[in-house]
């Protein structure tokens, strides 16, 4: 089989609700945003594979397909599917949001590539096929760690309600307004789970309840979303910021953006946007103040997921 | 009988744990501090009733006891005795402790009071009188509200854990250094209550498991405490206060401070102290940093409770 050319894309995601629980049995809210990650494939005669992004250029062949710390989520998904490919290809990676602000960017490409790979042979990629594939991936490159939750949304699209374990996806059907502020710092993902996990150790029926609670949370935050009822699921946010603090992951720059938040009065609710400890905030709405003193982002849900089309 | 001349004394306190849960049935942990209320009476052949202080002055009878917001405490203090007396007497009261930064300084001197007029009769207080008679003042004074665990604290003296419905006291042996920090400004705690009523309407369910989740880390703190483990202790204050955060009570100038305190190298944990929205941040341990920014108090645990002595 020849290879076509091919533009696949995907959208960046936000978590809203049950971080770090999600990691545990219980349920999350993730968000697609309309930021999306677009990847143009274009078949070589030979086996080589040529990655092209802002970050830098990386060649190797479907051979040898040699690590490159810029490209790992890429590499790995094209390592899921190799023994397909006869003929190389190049890749033009084109990010429409920050990597740093923690916006899921890593789930997007990863999506898009295997979006990407699976439409260059003129198949067209199944949502739980992407979804179980992305996970799989991801959780390989980090070291075992990734609830799936932004796989899901870039995958999907939308606001939806995810399960790590069942990789079950339910779609709300109205999807809110977000304002994101970046708190200008990071602790990567895995160091963060590393640090609730050592904090467990201590208290760890302590650590069983909080989650519970914060699953509770997120359910009854699902059903609020679904009825539209914004003030109800902004303080079902605000509560799951506490649970959040209680879990060790807040610290004094997220804390103050959280309460800068809810001092405007478009923004229903505030809390941490990912696993914690750096990255980003979330308030539900748009809000009507316009500089935060740090980067911020009017944020619309993306209800489009993973698309992929053939080029002329 | 004669009345006799007194000086009677009771130290304020700090809450450490489970506040706002404590109202439901779930325990706290409060300390008696090393800044004490004094009160000395001196009897008076008349019916008259003086009262100074640095607040202001007031006279009244016994027959009257005409109210004064600034001796509304004491006030009530000596309503629910008069009918023991016969005489009038002045209250002289001095106190070592800022009324504004929420130092139980209305139990204080409560419990002050009921001392210091149970000694002109020649009357030991007994503990269980002053909490209880205590308690019931500052509830009736304050409209309804008021767990009593200040009453106990400077009652008994020490650090203790309190059950609101039973009067339950349980002192702790050994008592840690804290360290007091000042955010400012204040809520009155019965405003502070009606909003965390308030929220609780919006989520019973979820407020009824918050506060059995803080119930839980103060059972479990009594018992780091008991064996003077203060790592496990400061970890769970840090908990507490994220539970807190959930139920509604902190703010930005609060968190700032609870983290500030968390940089300290000898400070093993934070929280709001007290029903939040203002007042004060404790540190467990006695912090390295002495210029907070913010008005700051190294308070050791005082182990003395109400006393009362006759004057020559």
């Amino acid at each position: 089989m020849t290879l076509r050319a091919v533009k696949a894309s995907a959208p960046g995601s936000l978590m809203l609700m049950g971080e770090h629980a999600v990691l545990r049995g219980q349920p999350a809210i993730v968000c697609a945003i309309n930021k999306r990650m677009t990847i143009a494939l274009t078949p070589r005669a030979d086996r080589t594979v040529r990655l092209h992004s802002a970050l830098g250029e990386h060649e190797t062949t479907l051979d040898d397909l040699a690590p490159n710390e810029s490209f790992r989520f890429v590499l790995g998904a094209i390592r899921a599917c190799r023994a397909d490919f006869q003929q190389g290809f190049e890749l033009d990676i084109r990010s429409g949001m920050s990597h740093q602000m923690g916006l899921g960017s890593s789930a997007a490409v990863t999506v898009a590539t295997l979006a990407a790979l699976a439409g260059a042979q003129d198949k067209e990629p199944a949502p739980g096929y992407l979804l179980e594939a992305g996970t799989r991936i991801i959780r390989k490159v980090q070291g075992g760690t990734g609830s799936g939750a932004d796989v899901a949304a870039s995958t999907y699209g939308g606001a939806l309600r995810f399960h790590a374990a069942s990789l079950e996806v339910v779609k709300l059907p109205k999807a809110p307004q977000l304002t994101v502020l970046y708190s200008g710092s990071k602790t990567p993902t895995p160091e963060v789970i590393a640090i609730v996990e050592e904090n467990r150790k201590q208290q760890p029926e302590l650590f069983d309840r909080l989650e519970a609670l914060i699953g509770d949370a997120v359910q009854r935050a699902f059903a609020a979303a679904a009825r539209a009822d914004w003030l109800a699921l902004g303080e079902l946010m605000n509560i799951n910021q506490g649970l959040m603090d209680a879990l060790g992951v807040n610290n004094a720059a997220l804390a103050a953006l959280v309460y800068a938040l809810r001092e405007d009065p478009h923004i229903h609710g505030s809390k941490i946007s990912g696993s914690g400890l750096g990255d980003c905030v979330v308030g539900l709405g748009k809000a009507m103040r316009r500089d935060w003193g740090v980067p911020s982002l009017a944020v619309k849900v993306d209800p489009l997921g993973a698309r992929v089309e053939a080029l002329p």
